[in-house]
């Protein structure tokens, strides 16, 4: 990759009666973001035109292409991907709203398939109204991960520029989570995490911290038997394959005493464990980074917010830190696809176990 | 009570080989504490004196009495509770200072039961070397729930400035807790905590709210059904007894947006849903509050942390914290007693609904 490169940033408008379009204008108002990236929307001009006014923001012009490949640099670019007659209805969930966000979305995913966008970043979606034939899924992660993943397992990342928080169960009712708890999904969950730091954030040897599922990671049995029947083990099998894990912490000490902060990744067991404290740090700069598919997906960490739909009360933080994510996640895959490219093979039997570079099975597995 | 009555402070040691009494003298060696209060240490002179020596604090004197009744307004008053031979062993729970921080708790609550002290503020304790034959508890809060409860039961409140937090479930394993939440639970502890606010923080009609025990709140019974089987019914019939409690609320975004700011009160429905984003938020003046009991106790929301015992290194703001509360809780207790101790019956039918002052029967049942 030249160091000039503009990354083609795909754009998906999610639903149109959401705050989507308010935080994709606002973020796209600022005209440097044309210095950084090549931005093509998937969505629709008509519905731009028509956010544009309600946010009062006349100066905004897109380039109307029919594909990506026609997409200017130095211009916002959008595609149009739905229904002409498709109305706009504020702060409602409405079947022709799904259908855009999915007809959207889906182009997105097509073109990034055919590599003529390198990065993905999607507004948010309605999960009851995108249902459909075609979708039929309980959010765009496990949408990705079917539709692009090849066969791999994604892992969602929710962080901001100081943490970054990956769940071994997520939307599940709590009463499951126990059973959920497996040492076979922690060590995969570990594994993708760990290239994911490497390979999308440039650290060499990421160091991953593991809360426990019981208060005070069980008191030696006192509160729960999981950490030293599953989580431990789990560690200790993930740490002779190398990947550096600690833990299990319990989740208050972890995040009150501020140890979080030494570590690169912090791996919750469960959602509301993972997911309030990191909310509660990361107010509006937080990320959602879909790791461990072929392709680049990043998203702000709200939703369709309908209850503000319209009011020019949402703030694009979170959208533009996507878009940035996406950007700098590029770089960074780039360059560890280019240093990884062509390693010397394995020429003699190496007895200080420091064999990182020549060790191509490793590396193999996870591609 | 009058204004100017200083409140007779007891402070009991906690476990002698921890940073108990680090945290202690840091707090009493500011000479304005004798200003807003009388404390009086339960401990041993002599174990004080090796600490103060090891923190180098010389101007800090005790006056060493035998019993509360001598305690000198502007004075730090000390009384042995412990055998003289107990031996300091820094960072190690021993049988000796687990059972000094028994000598010194027991002493401190026969005092408060005989009113010659007005409040309780303990330092840590280990819960493991305290046991013997006379403590048989998990900790402070069910030992004095059972020492000085008269049959009531307690709620441990985790606090700051800003944020107060209750749980429904508190030291079990999280499998255990979908089953241990129950309507009559969370009814009970949202009296209690109702109460409590009214009494001790002074606040006329408290808004409590409630977290829900799934992700994203059930989302309409998607992930779990407790929220609309037991916590919403149970919300319902706590606000048919003129308690505002709102919610469930998912706790993520609960605290994420902020919106914890708008209540009194947080219930949540376990340990780390709850206290993980409490500790995340209030790093060093958490505080722990044990509401629902005759008497006031509070202390800091640190434990003995051995690993830094005897290295001056602990920070005494939770416990100073905790001793501001306490005073701040007596004088609310006191005039919350004054105001309601002899109001008039009800002279007529209130078609208005507004007959909070009137409403004896509801304050009798709290009492």
């Amino acid at each position: 990759m030249e160091d000039n490169y503009k990354v083609r940033v795909g754009i998906t408008q999610g639903d149109i009666n959401g705050i989507g379009y308010e935080v994709i204008l606002k973020t796209l108002s600022d005209p440097r973001i044309v210095e950084v990236c090549t931005p093509i929307v998937y969505g629709s001009p008509k519905v731009a035109a028509y956010h544009r006014k309600a946010l009062d923001l006349p100066s905004l012009n897109f380039n109307i292409i029919n594909s990506a490949e026609q997409a200017s640099d130095l211009k916002l670019n959008i595609i149009n991907c739905i229904d002409e007659e498709t109305k706009v209805e504020l702060s409602k969930p409405t079947l022709q709203s799904g259908q855009a966000a999915y007809l959207a979305l889906e182009a997105a995913a097509a073109d990034i398939e055919r590599g003529v966008i390198d990065v993905m970043v999607t507004a948010p979606i309605n999960k009851h109204n995108i249902q459909s034939e075609n979708f039929d899924f309980p959010g765009h992660t496990e949408f990705l991960e079917k539709r692009l993943g090849k066969g791999r397992k994604s892992l969602m990342i929710l962080m901001n520029e100081h943490l970054r928080v990956a769940l071994v169960t997520g939307h599940v009712p709590l009463s499951r989570v126990p059973e959920l708890i497996t040492k076979t999904d922690i060590i995969q969950k570990l594994r993708v995490f760990n290239h994911c730091l490497k390979q999308d954030f440039g650290i060499i040897k990421p160091r991953i911290a593991v809360l426990s599922l019981n208060p005070h990671a069980g008191e030696d049995g006192l509160l729960g038997t999981e950490e030293k029947d599953i989580i431990v083990p789990a560690l200790k099998e993930a740490g002779d394959m190398g990947i550096l894990c600690f833990g299990p912490y319990a989740a208050d000490g972890f995040f009150g005493s501020g140890h979080f902060t030494h570590f690169d990744g912090v791996l919750a067991m469960y959602h509301d464990q993972g997911l309030a404290p990191f909310k509660t740090l990361a107010m509006e700069d937080g990320v959602n980074f879909t790791a461990g598919l072929p392709i680049i997906r990043t998203s702000p960490a709200h939703g369709t917010a309908y209850d503000i739909a319209g009011e020019n009360k949402a703030s694009e933080e979170s959208f533009r830190h996507a878009m940035y994510l996406a950007i700098d996640v590029f770089g960074c895959r780039s360059r560890y696809k280019e240093a990884h490219a062509n390693p010397l093979r394995k020429q003699y039997f190496d007895k200080s176990g420091d064999n990182e570079v020549l060790n191509l099975e490793e590396e193999e597995k996870e591609e």
